[in-house]
């Protein structure tokens, strides 16, 4: 059963949110403070820490990334360097274990789910239509809240999809101003003229159903299936306390309508990385996201956000298994050993 | 029996360098493009593989972490927030399991071995004479030597050692200029009047040796013990054609001499992670040195090259376990599936 039958509940959902746990955080501080090594010194690694303890206990049983596929009817435009059977023979390989974020889930120890939307069906032209109805939005944010494994405790966002950076391209202009040229970006191998069809395409969507609607309303206009259901699951991880490892720019633009709803509603996220497409870095700064890695990849799949969970386990570890200094017998506060 | 017995020997070491192999490189190359990945977008997943592949056959049957302590007699002068009876007390640490390496160690499946040199015995205070005897620094370059095994695909290097930044800094302005402004931070904690007291005490001892001597030379009356032996273990890496991790500012400036001495000496080499303190950015990129994560840590013990550990597994791991085009039916010349 669908969890949203109106985009009036959806949007309840969007704006009535759990917190971060505040004591948890200022308990996690206090111990930081007390394990054996300068304050501040593990960086990143610590404000990983109290990210993730800010919604659940230091510990991950089971990580998992779910990657949501789907096709897109602005493909129509010329707007990839490939063919929407692509992201079919995509699904195929990440069946039989050959992609690269096979691979990766293995090396990570996280569980992979591969979600198609619509059976691939492709999402209508956004230069002719709404890429989705006002059901098909709701089908796929339900879809993707329901994908999410209360079992998870922690969840990486990937997608795949020929099309969809203009999809998130159009999106991000919907929502954050700007038009094609300031977002498009050469997606997976495009060339200059293909970069151009891209900005086009996308100034002709922004001109046929402008700006003037609801965060929701302009993600269901411009994303499609897969920037739906991505929707969904993030909001679902929120209300159900699962920190989220966001990956490149279509995750990203597809979540961003969250934050328009309430500013508050991606920290329970983290950025995994910054893509090599152009406009990401960007949109995660209007976001006030600051990727982890900074790899260069632009492959999408879940990639980058996968590569990130190694970190979130190497903050945890450091957090709970370290020693405290006075395991050592070193004052910390005078900076002498309490014993000399 | 130590290695090297004289200088001479030492550096005619550093310069017989075993080569990277450019025909395993193009033959990587030749695999990766068919590989189901868009061209290029694994990013440097690629740059990686291709490194890696260089030295050796893709795949890592033992990864270490090899970290060198050692103790400074500049620290007579003020230039640490921290006594150096700590670098005894965090060795206690790492053989209890209790610091945030060991951690690290486990999360990434590596093994950790700790070298103390000189039993933490002191260098000299380089303010007032070389910090090594030539038979003390040959001492200790053959000891990190000796300490690589040659079962290690992999070799992730860190150290310890209370008053280690200084000793970095001075040797960073002797091999590449600068004086003790440009490179002194605050390492483990120093307020500003501390860092003035390390940067006037890295001036001090640039008077008192000046920059008119080799590489090595250079190493001896600036770097201290550990510095000697990271050294040594990136040299003893090469000649076995171990692919190596360094790790923050100590590290780099530990090996950067061997650059000095061959500008191939570090190719197989990559930087794990750029610390946060001041200088590291310069020095790595004065050594044409790009990090691979960028987490603002500083502590050192090898932990910013730990956490690069898994990268290098997930970019082996894509490359021998990816499907390629021609398993999938699509012709990524044409970018059209081979059968629609």
């Amino acid at each position: 059963m669908s969890p949203f039958r109106s985009l009036d509940a959806l949007h309840d959902a969007c704006t009535s949110l759990t917190a971060a746990d505040p004591s948890s955080i200022a308990m996690l501080v206090r111990q930081d403070a007390q394990l054996t090594k300068p304050a501040g010194s593990l960086g990143r690694l610590e404000d990983i820490v109290k990210w993730f303890g800010a919604w659940r206990p230091l510990a991950i049983a089971r990580a998992e990334i779910c990657l949501f596929a789907g096709n897109h009817g602005v493909l129509a435009q010329g707007v990839s360097a490939w063919p929407a059977s692509v992201t079919e023979a995509m699904i195929r390989n990440f069946r039989q274990g050959g992609a690269a974020i096979n691979q990766l889930a293995r090396e990570v120890d996280a569980g992979l789910r591969v979600v198609e939307l619509a059976s691939l069906t492709p999402s209508a032209d956004m230069t002719l239509a709404p890429a989705l109805t006002e059901a098909e939005f709701l089908r796929a944010v339900s879809t993707g809240y329901d994908s999410v494994s209360p079992q998870c405790d922690l969840l990486a966002l990937g997608e795949m999809g020929v099309g969809n950076t203009t999809a998130a391209a159009a999106l991000a202009a919907a929502l954050f101003g700007g038009d094609g040229q300031t977002w498009a970006g050469r997606g997976a191998g495009l060339d200059d003229a293909g970069v151009q069809r891209k900005a086009n395409a996308i100034d002709r969507a922004l001109s046929l159903h402008g700006r003037d609607h609801s965060p929701l309303a302009l993600a269901r206009h411009y994303g499609g299936w897969e920037l739906a259901a991505l929707l969904g699951a993030t909001l679902a991880a929120r209300h159900q306390r699962i920190p989220v490892l966001l990956d490149g720019f279509v995750v990203t633009a597809a979540v961003a309508p969250l934050a328009l709803l309430d500013p508050t509603a991606l920290d329970h996220t983290m950025l995994g990385h910054c893509s090599h497409e152009q406009g990401h870095r960007h949109l995660a700064a209007r976001l006030g996201l600051t990727p982890l890695l900074d790899l260069s990849l632009r492959l999408g799949e879940g990639s980058g956000a996968a590569l990130a969970i190694p970190l979130v386990r190497a903050a945890l570890a450091c957090h709970n298994g370290m020693a405290r200094f006075d395991d050592l017998a070193i004052d910390d506060q005078n900076n002498r050993p309490i014993k000399s």
